[in-house]
C-alpha cells in the first residue's frame, strides 16, 4: 500500500464525505484504535497509534500501536506471538478514530492477561463478572524474559 | 443500579482481576467509550464519558457521553431521537476503556450523518470506500432547530 495514503486534514466536508484518509492525531500525536476480531466482530482491544504506527499497520498488514507506557512503536505480537493481521481498516465520520478488523487465528488472544479479548468482564448489578472464557495462554510463560 | 458501583482505583491486581468497576479517567476526567450494536456486534460509534456520564449511562440505561466540543453531558438521542439502550456494559483489563453493547432499534443510526455506524468508510488501496449503506435519516431534517 502506498506511503501516500495518509493525507493532511482539509475541510469538514472532505473529511466526513470524502475518499481520502485524513486522520486526526491529538495533541500528543495519537489516534485511538479499536480492534475487533474479524469473524465475530467482537471488540478485542483498544490502543493508540501515532502516524508511524498507522503507516506501519497499513504497510505491513500487522496492527502496530504506539505504547504510551513504553513511549515507542509496538508491533502487536512481537513479544507474545499474538500477531493481528489486518483484514479491514476503517475510520469514523470525523476521522479521529481508527477501526481495525483483524484475523488473530482460531486460538488468538489479544489481552496481555491471556484472554481473547481485553473486555473479559461485564457489569452485572454493582459488580463485574468474568465471562471471557479461560485464558488462552499463560502470561507468565509468554512474557518471561 | 446503585450509585456506588463506581469505585476508586486500587492495585493493579484488583483492577485487572477484581470484580469492582474502577474506571480510569484521564487528566481531562474522561474515559473512551466504544459502542457496538448488540445484535451484530458492529462498532457504531466512539465517544468519551466523564464520571457523571458513566453514572448516568448505568443508572438510566441510555448511553450518555461527554461532548468535548460542547463541554457538557450528552444523552445520545436527545436531539436526534436515536437513543441507545444499554444491553451490556464492559470494561477492559486495565479499566481505562468502556464498551457498551446497545440496542438502537431496527433502523437506528448512530452517526450524525445519518448512517447506522460512524465507520461507514473502509480503506481500499489508497482511498476510502463508502460501504455503510444509505443514510437512515436526513441530518438536515433531524438537527434543524
Amino acid at each position: 500500500m502506498s506511503q501516500t495514503c495518509i493525507h493532511e486534514r482539509t475541510s469538514k466536508e472532505e473529511i466526513e464525505k470524502g475518499l481520502k484518509l485524513q486522520p486526526k492525531f491529538d495533541s500528543n500525536g495519537l489516534i485511538p484504535c479499536i480492534t475487533t476480531e474479524v469473524h465475530s466482530n467482537e471488540v478485542i482491544m483498544f490502543a493508540w497509534m501515532n502516524e508511524e504506527a498507522l503507516r506501519h499497520t497499513i504497510e505491513t498488514g500487522k496492527t502496530t500501536y504506539f505504547s504510551r507506557s513504553r513511549g515507542k512503536l509496538w508491533v502487536k505480537g512481537e513479544s507474545s506471538g499474538q500477531i493481528q493481521w489486518v483484514k479491514e481498516l476503517r475510520t469514523d465520520c470525523d476521522q479521529d478514530v481508527i477501526l481495525v478488523k483483524a484475523d488473530i487465528g482460531e486460538n488468538g488472544a489479544a489481552c496481555h492477561n491471556g484472554y481473547k479479548s481485553c473486555f473479559y468482564r461485564k457489569l452485572e448489578g454493582d459488580a463485574l463478572v468474568f465471562d471471557g472464557g479461560e485464558p488462552l495462554f499463560d502470561p507468565e510463560e509468554v512474557y518471561k524474559k
